[in-house]
Parts: structure tokens; sequence; C-alpha cells
């Protein structure tokens, strides 16, 4: 998108992952469901934390994970966001500016710090993720840069954003201007239980015409479709969006795109050690394939390299060349 | 040491490390020397900071990544240590508790955050550090608990505590406690840059009889000794403490103690990823075999198993579980 100053621009909770490997025993003892999403209070935050083991601290939050990748890939990506003025924000502005995204959301005092999310991982890579949203919630309409939407080729939401009501507004007026624009609006469903949270909202999105490219897993597209069937679920979704993307983990992705359906196997991986970030990366690699005006096929390819990369250690960034790795696709 | 509540006390500065992968070309770039630590002010940091690529926060601190070894082979460890009340100082604190450490040291405000070191490792495993002491630097005598000190049967103290004044003071009344108590006192020279900067200081502490044991890298011992040969060094140094250890890296180490000798070789890494507290967890691993009545020989392979572990990953805390690797030799 030659007309465009930036291929990706994302929107999304700005995070902090306090990454802690953990047992099922754990888990079951904390009551937490496994390879969910939770959103908590401070409280609980504290009480949890107090409970876990030693952690690391990486940046996170989907569709800044997304705009890393896609920036990783060669590609030129911007992120919106919303963190405090405090440590955890001055490291997350650094680790997304480092990795080449443009970030200009200014930290602001809500009275609440930087989010971060207790992802407590399992010895078999899964992700149990358990958020305190703090200044994240707070993403204000008015931080929202319209000429900066305006010149992204994609706009990329993620649906987390709908749990809180103030970036709920942030993000269906930046869908109008992006919209207004003629760019493409790009939408993760996130996860499952975020789909049983926000069905309606999630379907008046797309039925009103305002997705043109929607991401989902096999859970969430299920979720959404109400059926227990994938390709139920996809014939269900596929004449609603222009192009749709669903992950299957180990058995790769499809895509659909105006009549046109691609399915690809997942890139191999030596060791799952944390799947944070598996869809995010995904995301990031499908989208930068077709800003970079890929086939359907050879974007679906992009995303699962990129997937496979991030899900080969801890944290939800790319830590190899996505370059190098993509090889020739890229190139 | 049945008469002692802990094992090993450590005194050290409590430093969170920021860590980034980089390249050998970016340290020519910077003017860094490749495997050793500088300290950097907050206005060096923020430069530093700026160019460096994206990091992932993890717990460090010489002597506490010694704290934490020892309670992960299941001896009682505990840490002294200054950090601020800020977020680092919280995270600090959670990942040490969590790690089964005694950690009692109050955060303090003195103005300054909770200390930083900016680890940049590059692809061979080798980390630059540059420390930003930031609240460790101000670490006092006051907060010394001298009944915890005499309760311990080990004071471990790192030497990079020389280099600000306040904590080498507290450091020195430490000693004198843990010595009138009858307890041991162990030494680590922490880096040949620092052995430059505080030879005679060390040589007064060594020659003046208060340090039982010390360990020593083969550059650190040189750099103590004055001579270019690991041997004719240790032959300078075995007689002016009760015990020596020496570690030499992919060599292995060695230890002299009251005339007896044992050597072993490094125990086996599958990939060698940040180097980083391999140091640390030798002593930590040394000082639990001691604690726990184990051989010379015996102590320095448990120093070699903690030591492999912590170099294959990022961070200088163990993540595996230490006991089962130890297998037998702690059973």
């Amino acid at each position: 998108m030659t007309d465009c100053r930036l291929d990706v621009l994302c929107i999304g909770n700005a995070i902090v992952d306090v990454i802690s490997d953990t047992t099922d025993a754990f888990l079951d003892q904390e009551g937490l469901t496994k390879g969910s999403m939770r959103l908590i209070d401070a409280e609980e935050a504290e009480r949890l934390y107090s409970h876990m083991g030693p952690a690391r601290e990486i940046s996170g939050g989907s569709a800044a994970n997304t705009a890393a990748g896609v920036a990783a890939l060669g590609a030129r990506a911007g992120f919106i966001g919303q963190v405090a003025p405090d440590q955890l924000g001055a490291f997350y502005k650094h680790d997304l500016t480092a990795t080449g995204v443009e970030f200009t959301t200014e930290p602001q005092d809500f009275g609440q710090p930087t989010a971060r999310s207790m992802v407590l991982v399992t010895p078999d890579g899964h992700r149990t993720m358990n958020t305190f949203l703090g200044a994240a919630q707070h993403l204000p309409s008015s931080v929202l840069d319209e000429e900066q939407i305006r010149s992204a080729g994609i706009l990329y939401l993620e649906g987390y954003l709908w749990d809180p009501e103030t970036p709920r507004y942030a993000m269906v007026r930046a869908i109008e201007v992006a919209r207004e624009a003629g760019r493409k609006v790009a939408f993760t469903l996130s996860d499952s239980f975020c789909v049983d949270r926000h069905r309606d909202g999630f379907n008046e999105l797309i039925d009103g015409g305002r997705v043109d490219i929607l991401f989902a897993n096999e859970d969430e597209i299920q979720a959404m479709a109400g059926v227990a069937h994938v390709e139920t679920a996809v014939d269900a979704f596929k004449n609603k969006v222009e192009t749709l993307v669903v992950t299957r983990s180990e058995k790769g992705a499809l895509a659909t795109q105006r009549g046109e359906r691609a399915d690809v196997p997942a890139a191999p991986v030596e060791k799952v050690v944390d799947t944070t970030g598996a869809g995010d990366l995904f995301a990031a690699g499908f989208l930068a394939g077709q800003a970079k005006g890929l086939s359907l096929e050879q974007s679906l390819k992009l995303g699962s390299i990129a997937a496979a990369e991030v899900i080969s250690h801890y944290g939800a960034r790319p830590e190899a060349d996505l370059k190098a790795l993509a090889g020739d696709i890229v190139a």
C-alpha cells in the first residue's frame, strides 16, 4: 500500500507480561481455567502474585505483540495503547520503540499503574493469563491521532479492547476514521471467553460491515458461530467478512478471501516453551504478507513462521530474526 | 550446621537485570568491554537504554542469585540488599521471597529507583553488564539484623559491594558480627575490573584473616595475584584462606581446603544462552554442599551442576528443579 505511511496500525491494551512457570496443580488450587485470559482487580492481582513463583517481566499485550511482529518482518507498524508514567510504562515504551514500532501515545496518570498480566506457563507450554488492566482500561478516544489512522493501510484491533468501556469507544471511533479514509479494518476475537462476554457487540461490528479481516482460532470462531465444528463456523462467517483467518494450533491455519480458500500446515517447532503470543504473531505474519501483496497462502505461511518462532521461547514478542526465518517469502 | 537458623546469608547489590540480545558490533559501537561489568550513572543508563533492543526484566544481583540458588538446592538462605519502594523493588522482593529466600530488608526512599543492570548478551552467550546502582548504593549498616547474621552458618559477600561506599561499611560491620559469632565468611572477587578497582581493600580483608572461603574465576584470581598463570595465582592464595574456589568456565573448577585439593570438569550444557549468573550459581552449589557437609569434590560438583543450569537460559536465577538435577548428591 504505497499511499500509506504505515502498513498496520494496531490498537490494544498495553500490558507487561509477568511470566512464571507453574504446575497444573497450582492452576487447580487457584481455580484457574488453563489457556484462558481472565480480568482481575488490584486486590486479586496482589493475592495471586504473592502465591506465584519468581517471574520475568516482558512487554506484551495482544495487538502490541502483533505490531512488534509486523515491524520485525520489515513492514511499517504503529501502536496505540495507554500506559501510566511509571517504570513498567517506561519499559513498555522502550521495548515497542526499540522494535521499530511507531508508538506515540503519551503515558497518563489515571491513578492506576501500567497494566500487567500474570502469565502462568505449565510444562506443556500452555499459558493462563490473569490480567490487571490498570492504566490500559482508561485509553480515551482523545489520544487517537486521526491523521495516523488515516495514514495506515490496515487498522488492527483486539477483541480484548471491548472489555473496558472507555477503550471500546476509542475503538469504535478509530474504525469510523479508518473506514472513512477507505482503509481496511482487521479484528481478532482474542479469546473464546472474550467472545462469550461480547458476542453481541462483535456480531454488530461484523454484520455492520465494519470488519474486513477477521482473525480467530478454532474455539473463538466456534464460540461466535455457536457450533462445535470448525468448518461449519467458517461457512457461517466466510461471507460476512472479506477475509477470514482461522488458526488451528498444531493443525495449521486456513483463510478465505472473496471466495478463495487456502490451508497451510503449522511450521515446525523444536520445543514449545510458551504459547503466549502465538495468535498475535500469526496475525502479524499474515498482515505483513497482505501488506507486501503476497498471496493468501504465502501470507498464511508467514503467519505460521512468526507463530512458530514466538512459542519456542518465553514472551510474546519475536526474539529471532523473523525476516531471516521467513527467507524467500519476504525477500 | 545444625546450630544455625540459616545455612547461608548473602549480602549484595539488589539489582534487576534488563536483559537484551545484542551483537558484537553494538558493543564495539558503544565502546563496551565484552564480559565486564561497569557502573554507570542515571544519564548514561538512559542513553544506553535508548540505543538497546527490546529487553526482559529478571531479578538478579550477584549475591542474591547465590541466595536463590542455595534455596533452590534445599538449603536455608537469606539475603540483605537495598531496593526502593517502586515497581522494580516490588518485583525484586517477590522473586526472592518466592524462591524461598528470607529477605527482610525494607524498601527505602533515598530519592533513587531500584538498581538495574542492562545486560547485553551476544550470540556466544557472553554478557556485558552496565549497572546503575540506584537505591542499592545506599544500603546502610543500620539495616543489618545482627541477630540474623549471628544465626547464619556462612555469611557470603560480593566484591561488587566494595564499589559504593555506604554498603562497604555495612559489609565490614557484617563481617565483624559474623566472626564474633564464630561463623564462616565467604567472599567473591566478583569481576576482574572490580579487583582492579579494589585490590588493596580485598587484600586487606584476606590478609586480615577475615575471609574463610574465597571465590574467584581465573581472571579474578590472576588479577589479585598479579600473575598470568592460574596455578601460580592459586599457590599465592591457597594458604591465605581456609578454602579457595576457582571456577574455570568450560575447563571446570578447582578448590583447595586446608591442604586438600579437588578438581572437577564442567557439567555438560546443551546450549549456552546467557552466562549471567554462572559464578553466582557455582558459589550457591558449593556453599549448599558445604552446608550439607559434603566433601570438597562433591561441593564442587554441585556448583558445576547449578552453574550449567543457569547458563542454559536467560536470567541469572535457576529455572529448572536444581534438587532434581543434583540427584544423588543432595539426596
